[in-house]
């Protein structure tokens, strides 16, 4: 029978065998005392197990609060447990208190990461994944061999319809492929919904009727699902291609059922995402999160960005856009979202680390601030990659390209 | 304009000012550099606020990775942060997406979690909440003056349906008030989740034609939306009172979604709770947490319990415990399940600590494994919380009650 694997980094004052089968225990058949149906038979079939278990080092001082060693000693390992398809069939929500439900808050654990997952292939056949992906991606805003350029609307929030339509405006005829909603927008006291959707969409299609180019715009629907629902056949009706959910905070179950349209892209927002895995030894990384977002139908997910403004490493960065580009036993991939604090400068070093270019790469003030206005700001990007990809350094693309240079000049010090 | 605010628990290398205000910066109108649209008008109606700061203790090693301190310290403190609801209107994904997003992942912090959420009456107007919360659920079991007595099947997974229903006979014929699906089982390939209904519920059905008492089941519906809300119709035909969510696997959205049927009362299982919140300075603590899914509609939420299995304290199941019994804006409550553990032993100091029996106080091995059999353990639950209530101590209740005694020479040496 297939299985599914857990992949987790932990830590406890225990013996490594003792805590990775009290993981198994608490999150399949066992308990804390022995009750009167746990058979041999139903243990075979539905019981978790550990599958290995690596020894990594060992501390003095515990990662985060749990069981006290009488020894003044902590073991680190990863550990490798597995389940039965059997036991959760094809239910995300199910799987997911499985892998992450109660067993962080086991007292023998001093630390417990869910580092990745294995999935049989038949959850790969069963969940079709993203309905445009990469390919769908660029088949819709039109963009080949090249990252696509993205920004996000800023200020996040407070602008009218029509002065973020006349952004957007701005934006499009600067040549720019991805425009989306800032995480905090959905519908504010002076940007309704549906008002900044007519008011975009507008600007957007007369754009794309002269020049042929249609800009993808990720309008943010997060809310309940009926209300996402209704939002979905607005932006449909009014020839949009694109939908932003908020991962974490709509959830699993919501962002199914909106991937499940099938009918625009789903570009997915991680915020909240530093919650689950800043601590190096609690919650999640991003190799297992990006696959069940994944599986639910998610065309597009935020991976920070390289040097970005925020807390992450340039190494986990990388981690996670090999992890998007990595397909499932579908066949399907995810296309990465780089952002935060990009300019171009960081194209170098991103190419450098990931050879590809099947990114959306997102600036924000890096184009609105740009010293020629935004289509200098969208141009630098554009020349950013082009070096990147034909092997120039920083310096070279800046000497080559005059949109660039002006980049470097204004965000290089930084 | 009503403000929401949130309450938090910080730690910072910079100046406590500065820190809080890149957070409020980043949350609404702010952004990496100055952009053309961000007026004073404009910030004035949607900039977050910084309310309040007040410096707890100042540290030499950071609390998760972040920014270095040049000094080596590392201020801490408990900082209010209020936004217009103008900001977001009533739309709680948006709502935890500006409270709980990008936030984390500010390098300026290297600690933060959400401690409490103040918010409007007008939120809690919206926002109906639970449809049967503490009362409605003691009249859907028929108990009062005392806590609801519920029970897990265990093993957790692996049973018939006919077994299970075996099971269920025997605990209702015990007097059981409550029985619950354990989080790791909806559908399993030997218990589906229909013949799972029919078998449960025509015991229980028949029990309360014998007796007048329905046994409230909760049956384990977290899925995707179509599936739960085709599932909840399943419950309901059923002649079942109950469905169990859980919260963090499904997400907001959906369990909203199910809520917002108002027929069956909503058992909110927090499995995963552990990753949200087992760091001290990072993720968020239950008062806050509660009151999402009490906004949502939830009738009951799972607390921990006193001298829990798991690693969390007592005063902080206490303060959740209290967190649940504290009446929203719109007069609601919701149930507290006490778990974990449990063989009421713990009545005693629960009842000492919270003075309060509104409680759903569920015991696992506590009443299965006890030497008189399930019948004696859920009398000696009864008795526990008896004499807990009438002033006994544990050891006058079990030289009083038989049945508990036997459960203290049991469990008591724990």
């Amino acid at each position: 029978m297939e299985r599914v694997t857990g992949k987790y980094y932990i830590e406890t004052p225990y013996k490594l065998e003792k805590a990775a089968q009290v993981l198994a225990g608490e999150q399949s058949s066992g308990t804390f005392v022995a009750v009167p149906g746990e058979t041999e038979e139903l243990k075979a079939r539905f019981a978790a197990r550990v599958e290995k278990i690596t020894h990594l080092e060992t501390v003095k001082e515990p990662a985060i609060p749990g069981a006290t060693s009488k020894t003044g000693e902590y073991h680190r390992a990863s550990i490798e447990v597995s389940w039965s398809v059997e036991n959760f069939g094809y239910n995300l929500p199910v799987l997911v208190s499985t892998l992450q439900g109660n067993l962080y808050e086991i007292t023998q654990f001093t630390g417990l990461k869910l580092m990745d997952i294995e999935l049989p292939a038949s959850y790969s056949e069963h969940f079709k994944g993203p309905q445009f992906g990469i390919e769908g991606c660029r088949q819709l805003t039109s963009v080949q061999d090249r990252p696509l350029i993205g920004t996000i609307i800023k200020p996040s929030i407070g602008m009218t319809p029509e002065q973020t339509a006349e952004l957007v405006k701005t934006l499009a005829e600067a040549g720019i492929d991805f425009i989306k909603d800032d995480e905090l927008l959905s519908a504010s006291a002076n940007s309704s919904f549906e008002d900044r959707v007519d008011a975009i969409m507008r600007v957007i299609n007369a754009h794309a009727d002269k020049t042929g180019k249609k800009v993808m715009y990720a309008f943010n629907l997060s809310d309940e699902v009926d209300s996402m629902l209704r939002r979905y056949e607005y932006i449909l009706n009014a020839g949009g291609t694109c939908a932003m959910v908020s991962l974490n905070s709509v959830g699993l179950s919501g962002v199914k059922k909106i991937c499940d349209q099938r009918e625009l892209a789903i570009h997915g927002h991680r915020n909240g995402w530093g919650m689950l895995n800043r601590h190096p030894l609690l919650g999640i990384e991003f190799p297992a999160y990006q696959k069940l977002w994944r599986l639910a139908g998610v065309d597009q997910i935020h991976v920070n960005g390289i040097q970005n403004k925020f807390w992450e490493s340039d190494d986990s960065v990388v981690r996670s856009i090999e992890a998007c580009l990595t397909p499932l036993d579908n066949g399907t991939t995810v296309l990465p979202v780089v952002s935060s604090g990009q300019w171009g400068g960081q194209a170098f070093e991103t190419y450098r680390r990931t050879q590809t270019t099947d990114l959306l790469y997102m600036a924000g003030g890096g184009i609105m601030a740009h010293p020629d206005g935004p289509t200098g700001g969208v141009v630098a990007l554009q020349q950013a990659w082009k070096g990147a990809v034909d092997g120039l350094t920083l310096e070279q693309a800046a000497s080559t390209y005059p949109e660039f240079n002006n980049s470097v000049k204004k965000f290089g010090g930084k």
